[in-house]
C-alpha cells in the first residue's frame, strides 16, 4: 500500500519517519536509546495514538537490547525507569502506557530466564504489539465497511493513516478499506490547525492511495453540512474512557458538535489498546498543553505580535453522547458505552 | 484609542493600511482610482464588511474628484461605471453595495448642480458615511454594555475592531467599549483560519487597547466552553438577511452551534447597513470561495503538499434560531427577527 514505512527496527536500532518535515522532505531518523525516542515522541517525530505506543514498545526493546546490566534485577531497575521515561513523553494517550506495561509484563512473566533470553523476548514482544496493530487497524475498515456508503462525503479530522498507527490507520485505514472495497469516497480533510496533521500528512496520505480530497480549514465543517451534503464524520481517538468519552485531537468535540446540530454520524475509530476501562469518564483524562509556539508560528512565520497570551490545549473531550459508534478490532460498540465497551472489552 | 489610522481621505488621494503585512509592518497604502481600490478590497489591503463599505464610499469619491468629464451624462456614465467595479470587488458583504449605491442616490438627487459642486457632493457623502460610521460603532458599544457581565469572558471570531469598521469597531466595538467602561474581561481570539485575522489582527488591536486576552485555534472554542466557564461570543457580520440569518467569516457558524450546545449567549454585532432587508433567508447570500493558497500557505511557508484539491469558502451563513440577540446601532434586536429587524429598520 504504502511506500513509506513509519517505524521499523533495522540492525537493533529504531528507525522513523520524521513527520515533522513531511510533506515536503521524506527523512527517515535513527533511536537508539529510550531517551531519544522519548524525545522524538515528545517532538512529535512520531505522533498518532498507535504510533506513539509502537514506538514506546520499541524504546523498551531497545533498553533491553543495549542493557549492560550482569544481574537480573539490574536489568529489570533499568528496564522500569526506561517505561517511566517512555511513559513520561506525552500524558493524553493510553496506547503509550499500554505499550510500555505490556512489555513488561512479558518479561515480568518470563522472569526466570537468562538476561540474554530476555533481551529477545522483549524485542519479540514489540515486534508482536506491531504485527498486531497491523492487524487490528485492517479489522476495523473491515468491521466499518458497511457504514460507508457508495459515494459517501466523509470528514476526516487530524491524521489517523499509517503515519498516525505504523499501519494501514483508524479512520483514514476505513477510508482505504472502503476505497479498496471499491466505494468511492470523497474526504473532506479538514486542516486541523495547530500542528495541520490534516494539511501535512492526511492529504499526503490520501494523495498517495489515490483516493479524491479536498483540504479545508477546520471551522468550515458546518458550512459543508449544510452546503455539500456530508455522509459521516470519522476520527480516531487517544484514550477512550469507559462510559465512552473520548479524548483525541483538539476539534475533534467541535466536529461532534457540529455534526450532532446536523444529523450527520459521528464515529470514533481505534484499537482496543485505547480503551481505558480503568477510567470512569473524560473528565479524568490529562489534557496535554502544548508549546504556544505551535499557534504563533508556522513554519519560521511569525503570525501573531510578540508576547501574547496562548492557550494551546492539545486534546479535547468528546462526552460520549455525541459518538454513534465506536469502530474497534473487536466490532463496532453503540451506545450506552458502559455495557458495550465491557463486553468488548471480555471484562 | 488608536494609534493608526485604517482609512483617510489626504489631498484627493485615498490612504489605507496594508492589513496584508500586520501584525509586523504598520505600511499605509495610497490609492487614486475606483480601479485601485477595487483591486485593494480585493487583495485584501482592507477588510471587514463596513470598511470595505467605506473604502467604497471614498473609491466612488476619488471617481468624481478625478473625473475630466465635461458634460453631466458622461460624469454619470463614468461614475455608475465606477460604482459597478467597485461593487464587484467581494459578493458577501452588503455594506459595498449599500455605500456606491448611496453615493450615487445623492448625486442624482442632486443632478442640477453643477459638475465641479457634484465632485465635491461625493466626497462630502463620503466623509459623512465615514462620520456616521463610527458614529454607529460607538453606539453598539453603548447598547451592548448591560449584555457584558463583570469579569466576562468572551470568545471572539475573526476581526471586527476599527481595521474592520474604519472606526472603534462592531463586536470588538463592544468589547473596547465595555472595557473604557470599567468592566474587566478577558477575550478568547480565534485565530480565525484561513487569513489570520483574529491571531494577526484583533490580538495587535486588543494590545493596544491594553484588553487582556489569549490566542487560541478555532476548533478549541467547544473545549474553552467545556472547562474555562465562557459568558458570551461575539461576532461581527457581513450581511444580515430579513429574517436574521447571518452571513459573516467562516466559522462562526461553527462558533454559534458549539456556543448553543453549551447554552453560552451568540450575539452578532453589525451596524443597520449590514441589514439587506431584500433578502429574505440566508440561502439567498452569495457566499464567495476565495484562492486556494489561503489555505495552502501562510507566509511563504507551503503547508500542504502540491496539486492538492482545497475548498476555501470565505463565509458561512448562521441560521436566526442560533442568534441570541442581534446587536446594532438603533438597538438589539432579539427573536423573532422578521418583526424585530423590520422595526429597527423601520419598515
Amino acid at each position: 500500500l504504502a511506500s513509506y514505512h513509519v517505524i521499523q527496527w533495522i540492525d537493533g536500532s529504531l528507525e522513523m519517519l520524521d513527520q515533522r518535515v513531511l510533506p515536503h522532505q521524506v527523512v527517515y531518523l535513527q533511536f537508539n536509546t529510550p531517551v531519544e525516542v522519548c524525545g522524538a515522541i515528545r517532538d512529535m517525530v512520531i505522533r498518532g495514538a498507535p504510533a506513539i505506543g509502537l514506538s514506546a514498545a520499541y524504546g523498551m526493546a531497545l533498553a533491553a537490547q543495549h542493557s549492560l546490566a550482569t544481574d537480573k534485577s539490574e536489568f529489570f531497575r533499568e528496564l522500569i525507569a526506561a517505561g517511566k521515561i517512555l511513559s513520561s513523553a506525552r500524558p493524553t494517550a493510553a496506547n503509550l502506557t499500554w505499550a510500555v506495561e505490556r512489555i513488561l509484563r512479558r518479561l515480568e512473566s518470563s522472569k526466570q530466564e537468562p538476561i540474554d533470553r530476555l533481551k529477545v523476548i522483549a524485542l519479540d514482544e514489540a515486534k508482536a504489539i506491531d504485527y498486531e496493530n497491523e492487524q487490528m487497524n485492517r479489522q476495523m475498515g473491515l468491521h466499518a465497511l458497511p457504514l460507508i456508503p457508495q459515494g459517501a462525503r466523509i470528514i476526516h479530522h487530524c491524521n489517523t493513516g499509517p503515519l498516525a498507527t505504523g499501519a494501514y490507520g483508524t479512520a483514514l485505514g476505513v477510508i482505504i478499506s472502503a476505497h479498496q472495497h471499491g466505494k468511492q469516497v470523497h474526504v473532506f480533510v479538514d486542516e486541523t490547525r495547530p500542528r495541520l496533521q490534516g494539511a501535512r500528512l492526511t492529504s499526503w496520505e490520501l494523495k498517495q492511495c489515490g483516493i479524491p480530497h479536498s483540504v479545508v480549514v477546520d471551522s468550515a465543517s458546518g458550512y459543508l453540512m449544510r452546503t455539500k451534503g456530508i455522509n459521516l464524520c470519522l476520527v480516531g481517538c487517544d484514550r477512550i474512557a469507559a462510559n465512552g468519552d473520548t479524548a483525541n485531537k483538539i476539534g475533534t468535540y467541535n466536529l461532534a458538535l457540529v455534526a450532532n446540530a446536523h444529523n450527520v454520524p459521528f464515529y470514533v475509530v481505534g484499537p482496543t489498546s485505547t480503551i481505558d476501562m480503568s477510567i470512569p469518564s473524560g473528565d479524568d483524562i490529562p489534557i496535554e498543553e502544548r508549546p504556544i509556539t505551535e499557534v504563533t508560528q508556522i513554519g519560521d512565520f511569525q503570525i501573531t505580535p510578540d508576547d501574547i497570551q496562548v492557550e494551546n490545549p492539545a486534546f479535547d473531550v468528546t462526552p460520549a453522547r455525541y459518538i454513534t459508534g465506536i469502530i474497534t478490532d473487536r466490532g463496532i460498540a453503540y451506545p450506552p458505552y458502559k455495557a458495550s465497551l465491557s463486553r468488548l472489552m471480555g471484562e
